[in-house]
């Protein structure tokens, strides 16, 4: 699936999507594109993934997301459907097998008012390498990015649960994850030196098969940033 | 309802949510607030209203949303809800009167991908005013902001509807109203020129019970804002 090389502006259109498919477009290393992976591999949808190079896009993904941004979805009837958050909830809506979502309107409010607090601690994954390249002093951003985790460390001890949503992984922590997994890469794992359940919350995330089937190694998002600083990303690195 | 006037800092907390009943914590002349008003008055929902002084916030509302941010809702079980979208969803899907989404998931995904673009309009109504206020030249905003318009109206000419989710008036509509209706206030106007079809909905939005019961006179706009600009927020204006 996500083997195939990226499409470039210039290269033919993939044909149509074929009935009982859903279209994926992605790019093996965005992390908002990972939330919508995680959610079609944990629900088991069958899918075919179709890569993007986001610095040279096609004309033909610009006229089906005139936005250019990836996770776009695309059904057999040509509906699509963009934005990471709800990408993720129509899959939950439209195949029953496995629900990521809770059935009850005040669960589902409480699942976004997370994500919208989680909102706030993403860029600081942009922030905090820029400014390192850059020889800035990153500490002071460092400082609020351990201060933001320690507020959801404490939601986690306030829970008493494993994950966000219970006792199971539901669609909040497959929302989170993906910036988790880049914590190593983005040398951040400091940051959550005051956050104890937080690190017991990625331990028990790394053990989620879907988890495990969708994650590169870190070698291999070493070598995809390398290439990213450098101004020249090679979206099929290691393919 | 929202005759009632705002309480502040060291004010005695409201008594709890009656059965039956939802709390609404609002600002009088709040757009994102007013997008929760809309709902409640649209579906009929049995609510109370309780203003905040959002300069000068009592404790016994951080203590309810860390956030400080209106609209939040409350229910007599103590549940608390906010971030305007989140708000009115949780009300559409908890009372069954008057549906205002979709029942699709795909009509849903729309609407909420409608919104996405709309939210990089809202930001032109604070950058506007205050641009001006500080006597910049603010042209290049205005045609920004024109161009935005422009491609809603264009949406309007495609989908052939009266209104941005068919031919009634939908949940995406009442999230868009509260900025339409501040065009006159803010004189913003004018960069409706190039969006007569946008212009048209704005005439049939205006001739909705509900967007007639929960608007304010243009005067008491004018009122508020100005003491908003001179630095010294009169919530209670026209009470």
């Amino acid at each position: 699936m996500s083997t195939e090389k990226c499409f470039a502006k210039g290269s033919a259109a993939p044909g149509p999507v074929p009935q009982g498919n859903i279209r994926f477009y992605s790019m093996r290393f965005c992390p908002f594109a990972q939330r919508t992976k995680l959610v079609l591999n944990a629900k088991g949808i069958k899918h075919d993934t179709v890569n993007i190079n986001l610095k040279d896009k096609p004309d033909w993904f610009l006229e089906k997301n005139p936005l250019g941004l990836v996770p776009t979805l695309e059904t057999p009837a040509g509906e699509v459907i963009y934005e990471s958050p709800i990408t993720c909830d129509y899959l939950d809506e439209v195949y029953p097998e496995k629900k990521l979502l809770p059935s009850s309107p005040f669960g589902k409010a409480q699942q976004r008012m997370m994500l919208e607090h989680f909102s706030k601690v993403i860029p600081y994954f942009r922030k905090i390498p820029a400014g390192r390249n850059n020889g800035e002093d990153v500490s002071g951003l460092e400082a609020e990015l351990k201060e933001k985790f320690a507020k959801f460390n404490k939601d986690l001890v306030k829970r008493k649960t494993k994950f966000f949503g219970g006792e199971s992984i539901t669609m909040i922590d497959y929302m989170m994850w993906p910036f988790f997994e880049r914590l190593e890469i983005f040398e951040l794992q400091h940051c959550l030196n005051d956050a104890p359940e937080l690190k017991k919350w990625i331990e028990c995330m790394s053990e989620d098969p879907t988890v495990k089937a969708t994650r590169h190694s870190v070698d291999t998002y070493k070598g995809f940033y390398k290439s990213y600083i450098e101004g020249n990303p090679n979206y099929d690195y290691g393919l």
